[in-house]
């Protein structure tokens, strides 16, 4: 079997999110926005079935994910507006630059505006950032991942950003990979009965990877072929030994310090994934306005 | 690395749910069971206040599941009743066998009845016809494993009573897994390709899986290293050789035709995973009755 | 009154359920499936915005029930989606048949079709073994029905699917009609003082069933006028006893050992409804697939 | 079959609802109450930690109903409060008369006390109501039903209180009970072939009435042997007339032109049951209060 | 700043509900109606596919509030169906007179009718009752305001139903605005320490309004300028002597005793507002039918 | 009325969220986060049973808010943890300080901790640095406020965690006060018009605010006496213009380029109240650990 060692290195494939996924998390944030008497301001302000058109426009230059967030507010309060999007989600927007023009009810896209607003300047922003990751370690076979650090209520949506941002997904949830780390390792009494309980317990789609602090570790949990080894908190003297020592055996994923002054030299050392909370859980907005 | 490969023969570990996950399950059954008015049966001639003692027990012999959800039945309509358990979730039950005994208040006891025992005997149908193939394949290398074809609704509990049945877990839906099919296939115009976009999108702890109807295909899958290969519908003369060209670099499903007669044949074939959506689609309820 | 004695043996009326009623089981079905990330695969493999036409075909022959999950299920995921129904509910379809035709978006289609043949399947099966138990006691005054044994949180489903098969529905729930049983007789002191607590608490428009295990039962319960009798594991012989004595002043049902085999030997004692938890806790799914 | 004719007269047994169908009713009240921030008032004033005891009074006697909701509004907010309940639903309360006493932490006690009087106000209004027109026909052979005329979101909770004023209930929606109204008619193309289709249709547990307008269309129905027929806006004689028809072989149901002023005449014209939506939709608030 | 002092006795202006929060309630209200097999008697006698046409008519005049709610019952059975207003919501229907006209499927209208009239005839109540008050204070500088003794779950509706009336808005829960009872100056020790800590609480966008029982506790909390002192049952000559003292500084509210014989008197004290509990929890409803 | 003019600078008072309100966003984000199939590491790595003591411990300095989702979280997988709050919401944490200690179920514990880490590091992050502004203007008559710029889902927890953070809260939402901005005096055809419209609209316990670009609009505002006046983007030399302007008859609110640099200059203008949404969406996280 010849092919190339790594799985991840390749072509960018953005996959989007069914409208069916995204729509529940719209209207309870329309919901949690409109209360129970609605938008006060709106109904007395402005006459009912005027029509208005206006522009989705970066203030500042970054990528943009959530496009479709916007256009299902929008649509929620007026099914028949119109949406056109003149930037994609995973596309680079300059400042200034048009993102998309809606035509709609004057009363339905006011109400609407701060709900399609707070989530599309929310998930441009955690893009914007990855993709700043992602393009310090260009040319690397690392790649930049995410955590479980997400907004409670918006991990897909957040994930999914960090798609449009040119990373890619770490686990989505407690039950869809096994991710062994210290308490779990002390309740087993050890990395090799941990790593074996754990493939045991793991049904054949599920991967697994377990948290070591050191090369010791690492040299522990190799033999049982773990899928991925997070090495947390490794100088780059020890991920570069790390890499030698696991032979492109297992995936290596390196956490812990990650920034973007330090993520490239991360990089060269030839970690596989490189994880970080930030990009969730610190990522600055976007500046989006709608322009009328 | 010198490490056994089978990853999964090794001792069978029933993971279990938490009560968090089941009780929605329970209580919308017991919502969909008591209608607007309640059980008016119970309330018209069973008087206030009167306590009442039963035990669930085994009409017939069988692999016992879903006791946490006869517990959470009673439960949510008495909060003090008393549920001990005698024969445990993952054990097996002689006919007449004792599960668990009861004491709660008559009318709460009552109503949670038929919810009770509709989960009761469907999970555990599910665990005794699972254990049964697992019994089949005793002593080979294959483990027994369930598909995406379960009861609506009820995913998360089935695939738990497959585990009770000592079986492993298939994906737990379109999420948690690459499971790349003829129309994909043809989506992207061939096996290679299709990999490739797979791995592209795919993060670092989402395996890859493949179905191929031929020893051909999947001489053209291999090199791309996917991490399962499904055989399907092979003849037991084709999985022996599939096993031979995969030299153990992927785990190989064979899927198709399995049933207690056949199991243990395509066990000997050598894969390591046997699918069969009759454990969850086809498992007759064991039957389980509520004894005062 | 001389109008004929028998309210159910009439024409056959198969009363649909409203798109409302179905379309929250649909979408919590496609949810579980979904998960949080979505279809991954389809959005790896397959490009946006392709069509795709397939056609639902079944496997075997069989009772249809259940198109309209399938059409929700894909309507769900892509509004646009067209699809006509060639074969439809409550009529009987051989072996290679084509169901229904669509026409859809093809990531959507193929994220929906695992739910929509997992509810399309169920449903027929139940419909099919009901068909089967119906035409087994054509000629007879009797009728095939239901009971509360049913998936939960497919309640309605299963019993529209009874109807689709040419039975009859028992109750819903413990809300909408009196079912005395064992325990309840013992919590009231007998026959008598539980039937004048069920007819004092009842609304005039609640029907009162009482269960009843022997012939003597049966004396005690018939002065008390009770709509229905449920004679529960009575022989022939002891049915057609109970069928002289009720004298056609009670509606009579017989439970307990009724089967293929067994259930015309039952319907021509003259009892009037045959009641079995078969056609809804273990009949077989329907083997039905999408073609594309 | 010597049983006496009628179902409905004998003793009054106050079916109760179980906890798990009130308390969904009761959060969505507090949470409409609550909104998003909570109660600000409360949270202002009211230290933290601090007990209070009250006391929840009638300032006008009535029928007491919805107990349950007072005393599960306030454990949502404080799972430890005490209740003790003075006077029962289903009984009667003079003016100023205690019906609870309650012990709880101040501010949830606070925050809960409108939804608290708000449901038992309400529910203790259609009690009150239910009882002034069963004392009205106290001694006749006819019992004080409902209609579907309820409070959106409140049926099972009206329905209670309907019984708790010594009502009977009428059906509790369109799915179990069939009742053939003059559209139906004329979409059947008349009552005997609406009757008819409504057997073929409907299971051996659902009854079936029919609303009809004249003696003459009574003779209609009565062939066809429905289990309840429904006399709308009938003379008294003629009420008398239809009495005498339908010679005990079904239920008649009196309905329009229902008051306190008319009711004792129409039940002592023989009918079975007098149905009024005025139970339900026009109910005066029954004035109940908390006292500190 | 010269501007005329009041704030509310300007031109009235009707706020609407937008769908997305009316919907809601409307579906709630159908699933509670077509329970979990729908509406057996119209799939019984209405044949598939027939449409019917239908107008909506006041049996009684009144002030009409709800079309929207009729409007979105029909349109969630049959997306398809018209429904053409002719008299709208705030606006007064004679006698016989038709609010809207409707074509739509005749098993859906059917179906709907009864969930649409229990909203349109409740909440046409409130907003006749309503109207009935405003006219009698017409020409005061008063207005008319409701209360927080709403039916649970249709606060929303009940307060635009006010609206209708040409009433306005009290507060809409327990978060929106702070109002001061007796029992939160007791736990605070006073008015001046209760409105102190209100106002240290407070948002800058909340209103601070305290209840007081007379004209000495009045004294005591105008000089901490609440926005509102709501006045408890004073008298005619109190409510006179607090508009003089409080001197247009604050809004004055008279609660307690309000009919629509005592209405004028005391909107002609100079008083602000005047609330009433009786707009939703009495309010009869407006009789109004569905005619084929 | 002497009473000293500023509504707001009193003593900070911190009014909590009930349980009641908390606990539904804690358990959809345990929801989000366990998936289908629960928490697959503990269940294979942790035995049943095990208990396990652990501490919440900040990593950084700064003001605590959030204790209560981490008590939550916990309690919602383990009814019977302990958890003991050592430094409370609204209190400063020094790094390394412990916030609460806790003892539950090892499972549960570490099933839960992501999420009570989670919120509690994201409401210690909003809390932060609002308390940071809140220095910053210490002294100041002006009080520092959100905006509508929270994550959808979690308003309610921001604005209080705003709160913590000695920070008063904007509206909640839509529909509790009125908010004019430039497109609805744009749809009015002035200022004018719409502060008119406004007030005919608003019920008397809701305030009014209108946001100005100049001190012109602020002119043409003032005499319409709207409750606040929001002073977008003025210049320091404008805000003390408007402040003399104003004349204490209005409160104003500055908006724009509001950072730590500027915030005590804008204060020292004299306006009332500073607003920022960077406190809810550019908060960064405070790093708070769980230590075994």
């Amino acid at each position: 079997m010849t092919q190339p060692h790594h799985p991840l290195a390749n072509a960018r494939l953005l996959t989007p999110l069914p409208d069916l996924l995204v729509d529940p998390v719209v209207r309870a944030a329309l919901a949690e926005d409109l209360g129970r008497a609605g938008d006060i301001t709106a109904a007395a302000c402005v006459p009912a079935g005027v029509r208005m058109a206006a522009r989705f426009a970066a203030r500042h230059p970054g990528r943009i994910a959530g496009l479709d967030c916007a256009r299902l507010a929008i649509a929620a309060l007026d099914p028949t507006a119109r949406f056109e999007v003149k930037i994609a989600d995973g596309e680079d927007a300059p400042a200034g630059a048009v993102l998309a023009e809606v035509e709609a009810d004057a009363r339905a896209l006011l109400s609407a505006e701060r709900v399609a607003l707070n989530l599309l300047g929310r998930l441009s922003g955690v893009a914007t950032l990855t993709a700043a990751f992602a393009q310090a370690i260009e040319g690397t076979a690392a790649r930049i991942t995410c955590t479980r650090k997400t907004t409670p209520g918006l991990r897909a949506l957040e994930k999914y950003a960090v798609r449009c941002g040119g990373g890619i997904n770490h686990r989505y949830g407690l039950d869809d990979a096994i991710l062994i780390k210290d308490n779990h390792i002390a309740a087993c009494g050890g990395i090799g009965p941990a790593l074996q309980r754990a493939k045991a317990a793991a049904g054949h789609l599920v991967k697994i990877e377990i948290e070591v602090d050191t090369l010791a570790q690492l040299d522990e949990a190799l033999p049982f072929a773990p899928d991925v080894v997070m090495l947390d908190n490794f100088s780059l003297d020890d991920l570069r030994l790390a890499v030698i020592r696991a032979k492109r055996q297992v995936l290596l994923e390196a956490s812990g310090g990650v920034t973007l002054e330090t993520v490239r030299a991360i990089a060269e050392t030839g970690v596989d994934v490189i994880s970080s909370g930030a990009l969730t859980h610190s990522a600055p907005v976007l500046d989006i306005g709608l322009d009328a």
